[in-house]
């Protein structure tokens, strides 16, 4: 028999009884709060559609490179787990993955992972008994079974899940079809995009060329000269913000942002755009297109997001046979202070205009991103990313960012998955952890009980829909 | 109303009552010693002319960048809160300056500014409420009558708060006038200074040139010629030496250090006082720069501290409007192991040199410095500096350098403050902390009890003593 | 008197009760298993000659550079301490080297080494008084009188400690001789090699040119040239499987690895062999052999450590007098990232080959080693490593590289040690940490009791026989 699968309602509190009874009390005003999701990658045709969830191996494994990198560096093949390669969807029984899944399941214990998903089976799905090689069969019937009902269709889930706001990505060349679609249905669930442009400012993507030329079709712009090509960008994000867009995001292996005068800027880009440019021609082109979309942010409003660090498809077998997004990235030490100045120099001192930095390099945290955004007026630092989105990382997030930064420069949580089923767990470790530190302070005497309180609320829900400008629905 | 100003005595000590007891015990045993506060930036002229503070905004709010940066990040004007410009002090009215300060208090919860800023009002004014907007009026009120007492004069504060020894800090044109004031007054307050002579090594610094000149006057020296630049600074170590130094300290961007030999090093001089030096050879020659003054501390024996890693004026629009000092210095990633090997291969076995050494990189905590710290016989770890002289940063520093340089490599506790008022507070956050590091090692059964109890009377006084040289009174 | 020396029997566990309590229960079932030492540098002679240690200042000082570097750094001169020069061994009195070492006790206050030594007083030489100058002669004469008894012969520790197995470390130009010895004589214990080559691949180090002719004398091969010195390398691989080696082990100054062709690489041996490689070209001929290394270990299925990232030898005037290991190595910053991705490009996805990485920069774990140890299927993490292998150290370790990694890719402890008679010390430090970390999760509910209790002995014992191949004696 598989042993009982159970959430404590302590889980994440600090062990020391006086401590626990604070994070239990701050945690018990806001674990009803709505979930406000202001970034994140889930598939906004889950929520057009409608349709139901199409089986276990499906729901859960395939998207998440958070669990099927970890079997995978355990020898388990990601075509056994029904992960899509290049070659298309994997033609694995979807209970074998799932089965291959639970024998493996003791790789995770420690991990965040294991964390969100013993909160969906219980929570979501009401399962009572652990996933293990034993009740893998089980657990897969009782799953597949409910993703056939209506209660478990994606609008019913979001509903359930007291979802105040959900924000996708999308790339410039993306129609937003599903989001019009969403805002055309009679169902009030407040889907947005956020405008991803990495593709067509990226020449190191793989998809550069044909995204910049689908970006003139979409546009009607000429995307292959400089002005034709801003244009565009402008053009777009006045389309994505008419689909309830409040930001931009951008993902730069590097934090380099340049000011270029707009003579250099165009020669720069007719390099780009005709495959003259070098490696580093190529990373200043990235660095001045942050400037250029600061400056359009100054315009429209637009709040800007910087996620740099990852070397992205660091395995070059796995990426020729399966491509982007699974597992291969890794993240790099990461400049703030010099990369940021260019950009920081022309637009820092606006307290209007709202820049949030993220980072995969802890030790920036103490050193750089909090005496930075403790300084400039337009600048925030997003939440614990990635790799960091964990107990033991948020944990590193406050302690080293607060005494600097305070906690009113940084902007509450972004779950940031492709998960859907996992958002309300995620969300709940994040509200768990953040009344975790603010209980230690209080009980240290460096934070008053009152005051703790009102963080709690502002780190749940406040800050990110100030940061985040969410506070006006679309 | 607003609530009750109070300090818990248990601020700062763990939460589990074992190890609280422990830290409670240590902590009884050294919160009446004497301060000792041998590096920092109070500026002498209080203690010579021993005039009255001005207001409770001039006092507060106009040189403790730890605050206005984080009203500024928020979009506070530096005007508005009595920051001085370059165009001279602010005319902003004190009173609505402490307002502005009172309304945003909130910024400042879960940080150190708010712990010393609590003590202060306790501790030294007897405020019974907390600051904020319905308090700041009464509060304001308060301190402006206090600081037209007697009691509340430089030198009676500087009694009150038990401060054995404060060193200030000045450059090497400074004429010392009011150390000399000092020492011919009847007061008897030891009040010392340190050799700070970055403007006259520091070609990027914008006084270089003039300072140089004055260098020249001040000493009678040819500070154009590499000799008479060294003399004067050897005159200079004397003149400060007088004046009750035991110390040099140096503040460079990065810790190079550089050992030429004397054709070379002279060479390189004659570029940089003609103004002929490229940013590589204004870096060598802050790097050569180090190896000189260390080898007048084997002569004389100053102390030399090495502060590096700070982007200073990070910020172009605020340094052009304002000047240095305002919250815009970022630190940056530091090597220590290249960058100090050649001054380390010339005198770093030597016992009777003292070399401190601090960072802004937490990373070479235990990476390097501790174990640079745990083999040379010159080198000593200073405390953990600025953005990390708070309650997590202390704490990281013990955990992170004590394993591999122990407690000895260490010099006990520099408050480094332009904010008077503030020492008693930093000292005692020191000693709190300190005594809740040893407690939990008590308590882990790591460390005996009366142990403890010898390093804690260590770390608040004793080491600092020893590794400043302050044994023998001026 | 001196204080009484006792172990705690809670050493090293939280002091929460609850946590202790977990953390108590969960060591309880560890404590006694037998010891497994995949790597380390104790010398194969004691147990092929099995003759008495020499004096108590032969054993615990001159060999272990974590107790003398600390009494350097305070001024105590090496020879002082009878620690061998190049002029050969001191012949410093070693009842007086012992005094030295006494007086000075108070300098590893907080120390793991102050925690291993009153570990081997206590449980191997059942002293009762702490280490101290009052104590110093009796504890001189308990251990002198002792270490001539057969009891404290080290074969007999050997068996006292319980060690399943225990790896030393071997030159290619060892000829195996203790290790021949042991295993032809009667004694059972398992004492194995593991095939160090640095001193042949790495031309900085001073024996580079004489290792090398030797390394050809001792397989026939003709070294000098790319195929014989490929097929030496071979040769001695199989000699040290012999001798019961399953890993090798490279010690560079980086992580660098490099994948040339084989017409390339044979140049570049050339270059390097006749003294013509600079320093790019010798990084480069190390990095290229990692490769080569790991090709071979494709063969014959040796696993494979890097240990880089130390900074040899940096204080120049104590390596002229007093050569190698002599607590002047300082850790440098170091990447994995895109150091290994040549070798794990090529190997990285073989899930026979095993790769374990060692770091001494702990920014590395979270940020760079537990993604790439949480996707690669071949690599796996070392434990931390040198100054890292400490309570604290160990902590951190944990916290940072569980939630990426698991516990799965790592490989339990390594002792690493010189210092035969802490080996219990250490592997204890080691299993009380490991079981203080998983009670902190247990009692956060973020792990199960049972799963704990597994996770414990696959920490002590099971993961480091599973990746080091040690299931099959030899």
């Amino acid at each position: 028999m598989s042993p009982a699968a159970h959430l404590h309602e302590d889980r994440l509190f600090p062990a020391e009884p006086g401590v626990r009874a604070v994070a239990r009390a701050l945690y018990s005003q806001v674990r009803d709060l709505p979930i406000v999701s202001p970034h994140g990658h889930t598939d906004p045709r889950w929520f057009s559609q409608n349709a139901p969830f199409e089986n276990p191996a499906a729901l859960f494994l395939a998207p998440d490179h958070y669990l099927f990198r970890m079997l995978y560096s355990q020898g388990v093949a990601l075509d056994a787990l029904g992960v899509p390669s290049r070659r298309g969807v994997s033609r694995t029984d979807p209970r074998s993955a799932w089965r291959l899944f639970a024998e493996h399941i003791h790789l995770f214990r420690g991990t965040p992972s294991s964390i969100w998903l013993n909160h969906v089976l219980v929570e979501v799905f009401g399962i009572t008994d652990r996933l293990d090689a034993r009740s893998a069969d089980a657990i897969y019937d009782t799953i597949d079974a409910a993703l056939k009902t209506e209660a478990f269709r994606p609008r019913a889930l979001f509903d359930r899940f007291n979802i105040e706001l959900l924000a996708t990505t999308e790339s410039p060349v993306d129609t937003l079809d599903h989001h019009h679609a969403i805002a055309a249905s009679p169902w009030g669930g407040r889907v947005v995009t956020a405008y991803r442009p990495d593709a067509v400012i990226d020449a190191d993507h793989e998809d550069f060329f044909d995204a910049l030329e689908r970006f003139g079709e979409i546009t009607g712009e000429d995307t292959m000269r400089w002005q034709g090509y801003l244009a565009a960008h402008r053009q777009r994000r006045v389309d994505f913000m008419a689909a309830g867009a409040t930001s931009t995001d951008h993902g730069h292996p590097t934090a380099a942002t340049a000011d270029l005068d707009p003579g250099a800027a165009e020669a720069l880009f007719d390099r780009v755009v005709t495959g003259k440019a070098d490696a580093a021609e190529t990373e200043l082109f990235r660095a001045q297109m942050l400037t250029e979309m600061a400056a359009m942010s100054l315009e429209d409003g637009l709040v800007m997001q910087i996620h740099p660090g990852s070397f992205r498809n660091h395995n070059a077998a796995l990426f020729a046979s399966h491509g982007r997004d699974k597992g291969a990235d890794i993240p790099v030490a990461t400049d703030y202070v010099r990369a940021l100045q260019p950009l920081l120099n022309r637009f820092g001192n606006e307290p209007d205009f709202g820049l949030i930095v993220f980072t995969l390099d802890e030790t920036s945290y103490a050193r750089e991103l909090a005496p930075m955004a403790g300084h400039y007026p337009a600048m925030k630092l997003g939440p614990a990313w990635w790799f960091h989105d964990s107990p033991e990382g948020m944990m590193r997030f406050r302690e080293q960012t607060t005494e600097t930064a305070g906690f009113y420069n940084t902007v509450g949580f972004n779950d940031d998955t492709r998960a859907f089923l996992s958002i309300p767990a995620r969300h709940d470790m994040a509200r768990r952890v953040d009344c975790a530190f603010l209980a230690r302070l209080v009980a240290e005497h460096r934070l008053t009980e009152d005051d703790a309180a009102d963080l709690a609320a502002d780190l749940a829900c406040n800050l990110a829909k100030r940061a985040y400008k969410l506070d006006a629905p679309n």
